[in-house]
């Protein structure tokens, strides 16, 4: 009963799968969450129609997001992610020691459940006791947290389209600031630099209304699933310079990452030429 | 009329484009060749049903493949191209001044057809008195050619499979490196190290058996067309450092590359991790 399941980009090109079987299939208030058995990726979550993540490739996604912040922030005892739902970003914070709180505010309750029932390699730390579960619209919870509260603040939603487009604005941004204490910083992913140009040259601009131009830092890597040859993040602080690697944590984690480790840190942050020119040094 | 034309990996994954036309399309003595016109990559070269090289993203490529072995090749004046029939490679060493002679072995002349008249934006040398164009094949041309002549041997196959599959032997890397002179250097493109995997580690082992372990140096970048979220190239040497850019070099080609530039040479040096610990530092 194997089929293939494609996903289009804009009628111009499409990535496929090919599912072996459905583990869950529910519509829920905010979109419709699908877990597929894939034969390549393991199991893969899809949401409206978009893969999001994958038991073979999440780790690209996942480290990159987390690790380069946790390498830089001096003290992230207190994290806050918005959206995160499979629960790859919380085990990539709380591989390290030094958060002892991590808030995660994921919005679909569905997403959760799907996440948790099927995808247990990814979201590893639904019982660790530092973790914080609340199910909750971000960009409200980001309005209405205390100031100057966060070490780090990480941002783990969907492309902006769909419930995700909030997440990419200039007013979501300097919300997430204000919950930065000093020394903290805002991490995020920023889509596909080349298929998404546009609006990934958009969040970058975005960021720069919000923090110092030259503490909004891009950087790059692999993202298999997403099948748009180059993923991208982006950091932003009013502070941290980013060679200034914490050595001693970085190389602690390190033994347990796929993709990240300190030189793949500093290679991320080289700027493909064009964008160089498009967004200046 | 248009349609979607995939490319399927061991019934794994696909990845597909939308065609607007059929350009060209001819069984040669080697393959099957055609060019599609696509929305979204422009004109496409397809090899056995293997996207190849398109208009829009063949800069990833070509660029990776050529310009860290200009900047590191102190005196490139002879290079030898195996391959490369779309001529993309070609142009990318013509950029330089100081190459005199490029010779470049294309076995199938169906190809060299079928680019020359459709892709005329990625061979834009084909006219320059310093190309030598040789339809032959490769392998055997490297068995005959003089020791110790070329400054550069670029491979520009296919993969792995069907007739470029000699291209990746130990014995074609011992034909190769007879032909360099001192200083010289081999580049060649290695496939995908994710969805390729056991292949590209193979032939760094290969690679490894010819040249000195610390001088076959894997570096990795973005290849949309081919959709497997990372691709490699290696470069093979006897002497050179791949930190020694020859900085004045790099400089004059940067206003005229879109992906590289000097930052990105250094940063697609850095090993995954999981690489990392496979290959060894």
């Amino acid at each position: 009963m194997a089929f293939w399941y494609d996903e289009t980009f804009e009628d111009r090109t499409r990535y496929g799968c090919k599912v072996s079987e459905v583990l869950f299939s529910e519509r829920s208030a905010y979109q419709k969450v699908e877990v597929f058995d894939t034969v390549h990726y393991g199991r893969t979550l899809v949401l409206d129609g978009i893969f999001m993540t994958s038991e073979r490739e999440e780790h690209f996604y996942h480290e990159m997001l987390v690790q380069p912040a946790m390498a830089l922030v001096h003290e992230p005892g207190r994290v806050l992610i918005i959206g995160g739902g499979d629960g790859g970003t919380a085990r990539e914070v709380l591989r390290h020691l030094v958060p002892h709180t991590v808030t995660l505010v994921e919005i679909d309750e569905t997403v959760l459940r799907a996440c948790r029932e099927h995808l247990p390699t990814i979201g590893t730390c639904w019982d660790d006791p530092r973790l914080e579960l609340i199910v909750g619209n971000g960009v409200s919870y980001v309005e209405h947290a205390n100031a100057a509260y966060y070490d780090l603040v990480i941002i783990d939603g969907c492309d902006p389209v769909g419930p995700a487009r909030g997440l990419f604005s200039v007013e979501f941004y300097r919300a997430c600031e204000r919950l930065l204490r000093p020394g903290g910083a805002l991490a995020l992913q920023a889509g596909s630099p080349i298929l998404q140009h546009d609006q990934f040259i958009e969040t970058i601009a975005n960021l720069r209304q919000v923090f110092p131009r030259e503490r909004v830092k891009p950087y790059f890597g692999p993202a298999p699933l997403y099948a748009s040859d180059l993923w991208s993040w982006a950091l932003a602080s009013h502070e941290l310079d980013w060679h200034a690697i914490i050595e001693d944590r970085a190389a602690r984690v390190e033994p347990h990452t796929k993709y990240y480790n300190r030189e793949i840190h500093r290679a991320a942050f080289a700027l493909p030429n064009n964008l160089k020119r498009e967004l200046g040094a």
